[in-house]
């Protein structure tokens, strides 16, 4: 038995509260306020294996929808564990005919590899230059953070993707839901797009929009 | 006179190089390569109050064009002594009718100060939440990083802004130009954008997009 | 009617508190603490427009006072909208003969744009050369993060200037208040200053300093 | 067609050297120096979709070594795409036996994700728990920054999973060959460690460590 | 007495709460919540000079032990002053003999400098490269982030070493405590480092290990 | 021997130039340019325990000067080893009534430990409050980043610090150099810190300043 291995250690470290110990990680309280770094931290002596392991990216997300396509986060609001740590998840579900469309991640770069089928990937730069390719099973392609980009089903079977983020909550911004998904009014819309406003009117009837 | 004022200080410093400066600035060298944290330093010893100093935002933008509108950018590569600072600027001329349609920062947030006119200004959140209103002179607003935000003159005189960011690239991605001003296949932005062909195509002939 | 769209997305965000959203921004709660991030976020379901924009800087500041300059600041402490965004603003009002005297931001870089007036503008770098210049409308200087630096009405009308800075809370430390605005006793200045004790006793019975 | 869009946008821009895109990304350059944060970034105008994307996932590591396991990494060395954005990806292969023996990623936290098989992954805290959990298919779990962990085959058949890191070069420090792969003298390391020198020499002889 | 000096900034700023002063410093609050950035704030107005004064590294940390070494830490929870400064400080004593064994910052790089004897110090890359070299009194060395590192004292009289990290939290993961002084099962050991079980069972022995 | 361990790790790896092993560290290159991160790497290959080992501190600062102290930096500039790293240190000597005149470092905090002697050492925050103390052998104190701050021997005999910052390139900027030692024109330097010109005269005659 080792009986006096680093006091000084020991000892300091004892004499601190329970909020005290070392900073390895920060399991976010999803019931206490946020800051500009994440969630507030759950007190580590209530943390246990179960804070860093997350189930819910193992069923399929329903597909039974307009995009035949499914998004299942796996950000911090989701799996604590991640709070603090610069890096989450995401499950991607495309059905036949599935698109995942243009969106943004404000906060975060992102990396997919294909679980299952085929997948049309793409975004655009700064420059407009458009960036795209169809991947197979295990090819990965990196997404530069806040660049619009999309996924869309390039076979005729079921494809699933799994997504990682430079941040623990990257965002998620879908193009069409920011702009027809909300009371925006349909002349503002127009003439911040170019778009006809018949055009607005419709996808704003698909997506919930009023305005 | 002093004569040996921290002359270990001195002897040390002056046996570095030229580049062995303390870093308080970084004047970018825009002939050299660029690391992901931003361009070259010019060599200190060539700096003069002159990489500091930027006129080129003293000058209207050229609104005679379809938006009505031109945005002046003093970013690194057009301002380099801004390089590894963490800010930089622009300029936002608006014409009667004039807008800055809808568009990204994918690298920074903005301050926007409304220097003449009125001009009404919005982003969504990625709860699609619309947060918009009309500015006076001198009013700010800030424009979270990454989120799909647009300006427009709300009156019938020019308006212009100056727009601050908290990068030196900030970058910007217009969506307009994101999706027609380039060759991603028409059908492509159809299945993700939801939009009709047939308005892709005329903005497509607008924006001198292909394909 | 578009039924499931995103459902598994939906679904699992909606699980989650009011404090789950994703962070696209964090608009400071000015009541509950500080953390070295900046302020604990507002809920979001509270928040509108208004935290967004912020009207304070649409009204000159009184320069009715010995150095005849008044700067108003934009910070996360007055525009909560800006914490955690890394970006804030100031303005700077100049009566003729006016300056604002030698000072830093120990928190962030600052970009300065003239909106009326000339102004004589510079900082010293810690290879203590100064760089400065005389700066017409809308011409725009950088001043790198924690350098001394100073602004002067250079010429003989009223002079504005508009400043943002790369952070939510730059800080702003005035040289004469840090050494002669508070009870640091005299000869502890003169010691760490080599100014005479005549001269910082006049300069304490100016500012307010004791001792 | 557009005459004058965003025109002075566009001319400050084209008058600049091709280094001076905006920076969306930095592919890097791997025949050029590093930096702290990263590779010098390849010139953007030679930049096309497959510097994004990366196929070597897509074979399975070989297995036939002491550990029945391989890692194959996507980091920014091999996957240049990723410079500088904040992310990086690996594979993991575990024939039936297979064990990633105890390591560390000292620039990076990491998730976990479950292909195929089952795995017992776990981490230590600096306070000395181990967290540790037998992870099915599709299973995530997040390894904290710094920290010691390992991943071991749960089952009877080849196990695989997919890892992604919070950084573009996060470093991989295996425990074993940074003990005993090395000529860090034997004495040393059993000083070091409270190793037996024979538990050493056995480790060196099998690692092809010296000394 | 100076009247009106900086009068728009100073009503701003009183108008703001306690809490809304600029943020120079976040001095601990160790009986509030953590966050990812460290943690909360104390009130400022409570902070007195002794927030960033630390006694606690005078005393000799005791010797009499297995290691016949001690480290004392002046992280945030012993020191709350250095709380989000991204700085912190300890204290090693060797007596002869005495070792810091391997182990790792999590967080932080170290600079060590030597006050009293000498000190044989290394660490290892993940190229798994070994560096180390007897240091003498007043040579500095410095130890990357996260990194196997270890100090040793090479003489017969008592050796001393003050060492700073680049976080005020940068953990401290022993290897010995991290395999041998929990409950990680024996054979879990084995498997991931290839030690002896009868190795591991007599280290557990030493340091308290279980299973 | 061990015949195939982690081959594709290997094999991916040795496939990669010498500038492509795993940034563990940054050895600074004082010969090329720097970037807004620090200097670029020297080849991996050519860097050796020396690298990381400063001796530089070992030696007095000739204090027969003005202020009776010398400051000698370990920084990047001289100790190239901490590029990249976020620390650095220095080394203050001071003789009987030597003085360290306030200063600021722009980009870092810092922690002194006193070797020997004693010093009252104190800062200025934003609040312009004073912090100030007479600290004894091995009491640390902390300076936030950027804030006016200053070092003076408390005692009769020599007294010796060793500081610590959260920067490999803190910059250091002393006032009265800043001030007095260029050439700043006597009347702006009398405009902006309200001190009288022969004062300013008088100092620049000390420190070598024109104008």
């Amino acid at each position: 038995i080792l009986p006096l291995f680093f006091i000084s250690c020991l000892v300091l470290s004892s004499s601190s509260s329970s909020h005290a110990a070392v900073q390895d990680f920060c399991v976010g309280d999803l019931t206490a306020p946020q800051g500009p770094a994440g969630y507030s931290c759950k007190n580590p002596s209530t943390v246990t294996v179960n804070d860093f392991v997350y189930s819910g990216l193992g069923i399929a997300g329903n597909t039974s929808n307009l995009i035949k396509a499914a998004v299942t986060p796996a950000f911090a609001a989701q799996f604590p564990g991640v709070n603090g740590l610069g890096i989450s998840s995401a499950r991607i579900d495309l059905a036949p005919g599935g698109v995942v469309p243009f969106h943004t991640h404000p906060g975060g770069s992102e990396i997919l590899i294909v679980l299952q089928g085929t997948i049309t990937a793409g975004f655009v730069s700064s420059a407009n230059t458009v960036y795209f390719k169809t991947l197979k099973v295990a090819d990965i392609m990196v997404f530069p953070q806040g660049l619009l980009h999309f996924q869309v089903n390039a076979g005729n079977t079921v494809a699933t993707a799994y997504v990682s983020f430079s941040s623990s909550s990257p965002g998620l911004q879908l193009l069409d839901y920011a702009l027809f998904g909300n009371n925006i009014p349909t002349e503002l819309i127009a003439a911040t797009t170019f778009l006809d406003s018949a055009q607005i009117k419709k996808l704003k009837a698909v997506l919930g929009g009023t305005g």
